[in-house]
């Protein structure tokens, strides 16, 4: 810290994300929720060295082209779209405009650990509403609470979700404050809140290219909601950095919006090992949280959390273990191709059969 | 503006980008800026779909390898090197982190639009100095100001510099305060204060990929300064949206930095062509501010500033006009190609003509 560093970020404790090896390609990587699949054919066609040219240029703050796109896609018209530099991005955003020093906030005790960070940056109060015992969130805690609310559904780290009637009823209940759905990762089985943004002028849903579409590397979120709110989210942007998302991301984008298809075949993979993955892990006597995601959140009293989590590591297979101590005996696992699954799965068989 | 806005962001005034015209391609556009050049051969040959293909993974947070890189091409060490999604982001963290409600800010009053933005956003009391009436920088105005001060050098919308000396003697005078030189035009001419940041904690040099190198579309800017001032920035980065620079700019950006002297004979063809440009406008009446960036500042008492730009825009000719009343007579044209700049000073002959 320098002697420069203003009072109110001195302390802040910022985020960690998930680890990024240098030598990754030695690794089977299952920590970080990235698609094992690559981008479809249009998305690798598109990103060419005459795109490469045209870099000399400032991107379209506006995302003209990809906004119109994707409000098509989605059912929407373009005001009630917002693209930013990754679903952080528009998350900090939230935090900032929508909470505040006199605008609480709420969302699940467990839930994606960037949501701390961010109340604590824009001091505003957190309440931290826990789990129910079989980690799912109680929906009747959110009603009518007066807070800005934001609940990642499906939940991270668990993957369980809430349906439309119990998001809806949050909305419903809570008129005068934003509820925030933080759909990262809908695409792999939980139903989208999109169409109740119609309804609900205080609903604003959050998704990411980094999930579903294999955009990790190329950072874009995006927000559907009314078009105030919308509104709301554009001029912070203007007032940040308008040029955020980069002319390659934006022409990728556009490609990949005109490949679903290649992208809910893969979600329907996913889904497929997923359900794989699971069954092999409960023959060997887990416990696995249900899961919507493309991740399961796991545990096995046989080993200890973090012993599995590092002996997995030294064999180079990386996956997510929190420290927090609520779910120190987990640990959360990307779905991978079915190959790395069978891989992961074999290493795991080895590791308790060590532990014996 | 939705009714949940907090009321701290409600009067901001965002900032507007320069325009970007959908239908681009039928325009001469000299007005955010940009090189006229694209980016090297290598730049061009790296961005191809096996590249795309890894865009399904995160990109890494802390740029390790291109921070080995630049750090290594201006002679500091990774630890005095900041990465960010753009210049503009930086000065944001700047403002944010290194302002604030106790510890006031000065700026030049005549300078680049977003400082004012910024300072009303992070609600920091901003003194914004007047230029000298030649348009230059009195360097003696911000010694022992006491304040934090950013100043853009060369300047914006003018293209004057400060030397050296000026700068170390601000950095000096100030200990307690961070100096930040904002130095997005510097390969066009002027000195960067980057030397000096090893003699003075509280130096902060900005610069970025857009000009010089032909990247304003891929977004990426960097600062170089002391350890713990980048310990802070990097803190803000990781509270805010780490995973801010894509797979595909970090890669590009390495294959410009082993590409340097494309860029820099790309800043001498650039010098050239500005000093053939004004030498042909001085012919035709103007006057034209000194300029060491790859713009420059021109007016005409024969013609309005804002009916310039207006008509040479009828004519898809770009260039820049503010409508600050202080500048207003003025307009701000990009130094393009050759070619470009004789499409550019025919049409102005013409306009001209036409007053008479």
């Amino acid at each position: 810290m320098s002697r420069f560093l203003i009072d109110r970020y001195q302390d802040i404790e910022e985020y960690t994300p998930g680890e990024q090896p240098q030598n990754m390609d030695q690794f089977i990587k299952l920590n970080t929720n990235e698609s094992p699949y690559p981008p479809s054919p249009g998305v690798l066609a598109v990103l060419n060295s005459g795109e490469a040219a045209k870099l000399r240029l400032y991107c379209d703050p506006d995302c003209g082209v990809l906004t119109k796109k994707l409000a098509e896609l989605y059912g929407v018209k373009p005001e009630n779209v917002f693209f930013s530099n990754g679903s952080d991005d528009i998350l900090n955003f939230i935090f900032m405009i929508f909470c505040g020093e006199e605008t609480p906030v709420a969302f699940p005790a467990i839930s994606y650990g960037f949501y701390k960070v961010y109340a604590q940056l824009h001091r505003t109060d957190a309440l931290k509403i826990p789990l129910k015992e079989d980690f799912s969130i109680d929906y009747k805690d959110y009603c009518g609470l007066g807070r800005t609310i934001i609940i990642a559904n499906p939940n991270a780290p668990t993957g369980q979700t809430l349906g439309l009637a119990e998001i809806e009823e949050i909305a419903r209940t809570n008129p005068d404050n934003v509820v925030v759905i933080d759909e990262a990762y809908v695409d792999f089985g939980a139903e989208s809140a999109v169409p109740l943004t119609k309804k609900y002028d205080n609903l604003l849903v959050v998704q990411t290219f980094s999930k579903s579409r294999s955009m990790a590397g190329a950072r874009l979120g995006f927000a559907i909601g009314h078009k105030d709110l919308i509104a709301d989210l554009t001029k912070i942007k203007y007032s940040t950095n308008p040029y955020n998302i980069n002319r390659l991301t934006q022409t990728a984008a556009c490609a990949a919006i005109d490949e679903d298809a290649y992208y809910k075949e893969n979600g329907r993979k996913i889904r497929e090992t997923r359900e794989y993955t699971v069954k092999k892990l409960e023959e060997m006597g887990f416990e696995i949280i249900p899961s919507k995601a493309n991740f399961i959140f796991i545990k096995n009293d046989q080993i200890d959390g973090e012993k599995l989590y590092t002996v997995l590591k030294e064999r180079k297979i990386l996956i997510r273990h929190f420290t927090d101590p609520a779910i120190a005996q987990y640990n959360r696992v990307t779905i991978g191709t079915p190959e790395q699954m069978d891989a992961f799965l074999n290493e795991v068989k080895n590791i308790l059969r060590e532990e014996e």
